[in-house]
């Protein structure tokens, strides 16, 4: 049955999440805030920044109204940087209250706001109360905005305290090419998919500096275990970290040329300067906030994590890369 | 302090490993039964067919009689292919008997026992009885010979019932390029190193069928789920497999060039009959046997593995390997 959902934020996954919708057979309202995007999109139907080459359906609408965007929709999908969670929602949650209307909130963002060090789901419910939403789904999981445009089969999760919500958003999503596993740990999902960014960019660090498949295989796996550390401490059922938001987006991430966060460790592993590979990225690398609230966070909560400590030691303390890691790869001999 | 060492198969890994050994100041005994291959070991100090263009170090002595090798060793090192580690330990205890000796053994080997199913170390022990060693440690996890040849860094697993004698081994290998954690899984260990061939070969057959990064990400996460659901049928701490010698080595097995299986299953979803791949490859592809196992293995437990099934069905009821891997990725959307 054709249902209306809003898409919040038109980067390279939001745009191809609305793309599936529309494939699925919804009415879908694509929001950003750069009236130039919504006319590439809507005139011209695509997204070269983001999407380049990618054709976009004509039935996608793209706006910069956020109210007509949400009119009669049941679902809200976020999929916005991190830094601009806390904003939007407090936008969305005045339209929200003007429409009446109490949508499905789903987000599909990875990392953690600075300075709170909160989850995004967190972020979200503190400024959209439960009488403005029906519910709260995180989709997170290894995928690519290139290949589940190209149909590639990519496979993810839905997760929700409440099930129910998350089959709801596993059967707005599902076809023969995007596959939704449900999860019910929010936690262990949302702190997955923002750490593992920091991992991701201690691997493209060991590949820029010239090591092999062993060293980031070796990397990958003590990653996940100070990772999986943290996120136990935030609450987290340590399975969720050997699934598909965790190991499974940790592969993607570490192993593809398509991951941001991998390509700006890899560029700061050959000797490139932090500003020059922000400013030559272009889009946002979410590891590099996330470093830092993972690192204060396991400070706080006293937990072990020198792979996080090292990548932090680069991006904040001005230490050498080459030093940090080879380090890092030296340490004592111990038990697994 | 300088130890005799005998290492028994001069293949990649096992011809490494005793190079790593000569590094660190051992007396190191390689053991082949090719009479040409010691002549070449001993004379021009390289091993063409197995790692093309390395040189070994001349101290390293090559020799076809098992005798000579062992005699005064303090420990042996068994790296020869799964289907001769029986017959080699029974030549063994003979000359073990024969010198009255009772050294630490180790093995590198990665695999299980054709028809019994039997893990290495376990038919190691079968054939040499406590009266004729001293302890039983397990060297696994993410290495690949060529890496560990030039240098780079590698991190690895040595498992023992009897920490101690990991300890030994950890002081043996470790240096600053190949660095040794200690563990007491054996079972994980080896059931890990064992079915994670047939999860590369997987990984290669979608690769070669065309499917992306997602898609490699997500068989090799629902891999790792099955393959620690069966080894903790086996006694496993499923810990285990989320350490070097499961995860890790799974990840350096799947996003490899240098790894066999998954080469294999590369050339298999690229439609190429198994007869010519075995042919071609011209090495033991332990994945290919280990996947009948595992299968009988899942059969007998009543264990669900999709991936190790469709596998099996490929290589061993001649289904399509397009029809299996595209089955298997879209089979119905379900909980985590």
């Amino acid at each position: 049955m054709t249902k209306k959902i809003a898409v919040l934020g038109a980067g390279s996954w939001g745009s191809i999440l609305a793309n599936v919708l529309v494939e699925n057979g919804h009415e879908v309202n694509l929001w950003s805030n750069s009236e130039e995007q919504v006319q590439e999109l809507n005139i011209k139907h695509t997204n070269e920044k983001y999407m380049p080459g990618f054709k976009y359906p004509e039935e996608l609408v793209t706006t910069t109204n956020l109210k007509d965007a949400v009119k009669g929709a049941v679902a809200v999908l976020f999929v916005v940087p991190t830094k601009v969670i806390r904003p939007v929602a407090q936008q969305l949650v005045e339209v929200l209250d003007e429409l009446d209307t109490k949508p499905l909130l789903i987000h599909a963002s990875k990392g953690l706001e600075l300075g709170t060090h909160k989850r995004i789901s967190e972020v979200i419910s503190e400024e959209i109360s439960a009488k403005h939403r029906s519910g709260m789904v995180v989709l997170s999981g290894p995928s690519h905005a290139e290949e589940v445009a190209r149909k590639d089969i990519t496979l993810i999760t839905a997760a929700s305290d409440d099930l129910l919500a998350a089959k709801k958003v596993q059967n707005l999503f599902m076809n023969n090419y995007l596959r939704i596993y449900t999860n019910t740990d929010v936690i262990g999902v949302e702190t997955g998919a923002a750490f593992k960014n920091v991992i991701a960019l201690g691997a493209g660090a060991l590949h820029g500096l010239g090591y092999g498949d062993d060293a980031k295989a070796a990397l990958m796996t003590r990653g996940l275990a100070e990772i999986s550390r943290l996120g136990v401490a935030f609450g987290a059922d340590p399975m969720t970290f050997i699934g598909l938001s965790g190991v499974g987006d940790l592969i993607v991430t570490c192993t593809s040329v398509h991951s941001r966060n991998w390509r700006a460790g890899d560029q700061l592993g050959q000797g490139k300067s932090l500003e020059d590979v922000i400013k030559d990225m272009g889009m946002v690398i979410e590891g590099i906030n996330t470093c830092k609230a993972a690192y204060e966070l396991a400070q706080q909560k006293d937990i072990e994590m020198p792979i996080t400590q090292a990548i932090y030691n680069v991006l904040y303390n001005g230490a050498s890369i080459k030093q940090e890691i080879s380090g890092l790869m030296q340490r004592e001999g111990k038990t697994e």
